[in-house]
């Protein structure tokens, strides 16, 4: 079974539901209990899919040349998502937090491509 | 002048613009012609733009919140990206050069959205 | 003057205008103005006020005795926090961006505490 | 049984007893006995309880979101707290070891907010 | 049997084999049978050998002398390859993925000398 | 002029030049009056290009993409060059100082690509 | 005028006047004004030597070979150190804040030796 | 047993027994005899004790708040230990081999205050 | 058995004999047959005792006492070194490749001293 | 002038000459004259030569080979010094204050040796 598919069955996006059996977020119960009849997963597997976890990565920089390309997307990029967020917002970020992401597949004659989508929440800064 | 209206009046996406203008990206002679017109620089300033320039970021973990929060965005997504990326093309990685991106606003009642849209080439390892 | 009397006359807590004065929060337009006429600052310093800085800290682990206790607190209590924030509210965080602290002083007969009180709006991971 | 319940039955706060438990703090041995009634250990747990843990983290810059938060506000507000922890009292520091804390959630229409309340002695620097 | 001979059994190099036997790169589907059956591995592995893998190095400067000397040859030499890539190509770089790499002894009445040959394909930088 | 024109100029590779012009390698005392000559320099210069530079590169992990893709090669290939050259060779290394390097272009259908070739003499580990 | 001699005019210990002079401690108003006296200082740098320092060390790993060994020291007997704290007081720490330290010479057939001595208060962990 | 009576038992000091049972000294025959005999070891444990260990400690900065208070000590007073030793004995370092230590406790009305006392034998810098 | 009668016995030097031993060197095969007869070893060891090692320190500043102070040396005297390898033989280094090492006991009425002599081949760097 | 012709003229060896000149030694003041006299320095520089310097180094892995050549030896050889020093001397190690370094070079058909010698007195650990 691709992830495509898990994340069918148990109605949510492939992204998330790969993020989540990763031990990088956490089901909600429902969720849970659908993963564990579609993996055929023992009964006890519920109340580990629903726990909060603990996000650690262990590399300051990744190694993995798939993931650091992303690494050197925010190193080049960062201080101009920053800028243009400012500019589009005002003073604030987009946050990790209230965040979805899709990735998908681009034909392209010149060789297909990876397209990445992500939202998340503006958040300006408070100030009190 | 925002970005926007400086990208606008090059031809080019306010991204790559204002990522070029930071020395993250060089200039394309025709574009740095444009820009020095544009922006009322000094002739000499042509070539500096033009340049291939060295990328250079000082901390390995960006401390600014409005970066860091896509620097946590990769060590959380990371390890999906990459399975994913597999899933949908094979063993390869998207490509952090043959690559584009764009920043917009989306309305939204619960509070607006950033999004962010990144497309970069498939490249599949090589085995030889 | 004291940060207390300067936050004062601006109208704004002495935690933020301090924290505002050091680069590490913008200034609204208005303090930014009230901020130039206080201080006896030239009309230019207005719009450095209020331009959003790029928060730059430059060790890991800091080395000031003072600020290394609350580094220390985070070690110390980090997971604590945590636990508790997703036993009280579920899998989510607080947010440093949509924040306030103060620091107040607490007569005590043992000697005089330091109270630092902080909330930050509860943010709950989303889930797609 | 919650942390909340747990420390209410022990005696305790909800922040202490969690990190008591975490091992980041010792059990008073009267407070290590009852921990082990209302938890149900064996026996042996009582001396494991009160034994002085050394405290150990094992990344200087946290990666769980949830904490790094935390991590963020030391490194934004960490000159803010030494200023004006200087400006009410003197050369000195909060004490990080005479030290409580607690976690409260603050219904607000806009979106509840996590509440994070500590103090510490203020010591000052000796002069000799 | 030598990498030579076994890369020569399954067809494909031995810098590219070696490699993918280290779980730095994976076989496709018909080498990882070949693999199977040239080694006598049992019929599971060939999903193993198979599957992409997530490539870590745990030191971001290696110890080992001989893998030290091409980190030492980055170090000495990378902003001349740089240079010189530019010159010859544009803005761009040369890819680690679409890439391959052979290994070989040249004859040297002063001492043999290790030819290392390193092509991948030039990759220009995306203006958009 | 062109890395190619001047190290032609002097009668040395383009790699060779460029990393002795950047610092990187010293220039015996006849290229370096060369040197001089073809660029028009002033006359002191000339014990400068001669002098043994110190080799020093800032970042453990070099930032710049162009660069990074040759340290991620060495992470990656490093255990197979090291397997190799013993294969081939013995129990040893190959040299980064009696090292040659040269950078071409290989005119290919698919995408020109970048060819790097280094020979490094062989040297056996001692032991006595 | 050695420290000693100006730890004597101003009436503090050696160790206490040396380290205020380099920014790690703050004078007391009245003797910032006795060092202003003794050193001939301009009136300005009263409130300078009145100031609290931010304390910072810039490399986590001392290297000048007489600072190490107290490094040096710390990293052997620390958990020794720990150990007896708790042994003699209880479950503390011992300040570093409210402390004093001396350095004296000690007349030894076999080789003088350094002396140092420090105090300071112990800290009890507080539960709550 | 406390760690004050095992000392008292073979003869040695607190400081040094406890350190010697961490694995941070040897035990000189006799004393390991001693050790195996007041703790009731096994015969074979005599030689473990005695031999000389490899010192490893494996956080660069210290967290256990006990233990970081000292390494606190060495960054803010070590430039001033430095220049102590220097006034007082010349060019050189207080050696951490040829060097004893103890704690104890201070009653004092206003807090008991640890203390500590280290000598070392003076080394001074050969010049040759 | 000492080191020193491990080396005399397979006809090495003891500071070659330990480091192979360490899994720092490889046996030569005839070594490794040696070995395993005067160390009463199973015949599988010899292949491992000749198999090259990947030499691998886990701490970039190495903590032991002992073996810190030749990391100090190489801080201290590394400059030194360098310049004086560079006056008496030209631009290029000293081999840690082809290399030797003894270490000897020189008796001293002051205190003997310990002796460690190193000779490796000078290799001048390569200009082409 | 060499600085074997400078080492000459003030009477002390070329190692020591160097590292005093790089600042890593304080020349003793009669050294401090005759170096002014030799290199006919002006006379306030007597007292800067003379001062104890603070010995730093910026990179815990020096990048220039040369100095790389023996960090790697420390590494590969480290664990070896230290079990042949306890081996001939017991607990305790080499001093790197008490301590001199010669480098001479080594005729040889094969190619001349650079050849290091140093020598250190002997510190074993105190127990107490």
């Amino acid at each position: 079974m691709t992830w495509e598919e898990i994340a069918e069955k148990i109605g949510m996006s492939p992204v998330w539901t790969h993020s989540a059996a990763m031990g990088m977020n956490a089901f909600p119960l429902e969720k849970a209990k659908l993963m564990v009849s579609v993996m055929g997963l023992p009964q006890e597997a519920e109340s580990v899919l629903a726990e909060s976890p603990t996000k650690i990565w262990e590399q300051a920089v990744p190694t993995d040349p798939c993931i650091y390309r992303f690494y050197e997307i925010v190193g080049v990029y960062g201080p101009t998502l920053k800028a243009l967020i400012q500019e589009k917002f005002g003073d604030g970020i987009m946050s990790a937090i209230d965040f979805d992401m899709s990735v998908t597949r681009i034909e392209n004659p010149k060789g297909d491509r990876v397209k990445v989508e992500m939202t998340g929440k503006y958040l300006g800064y408070n100030s009190w």
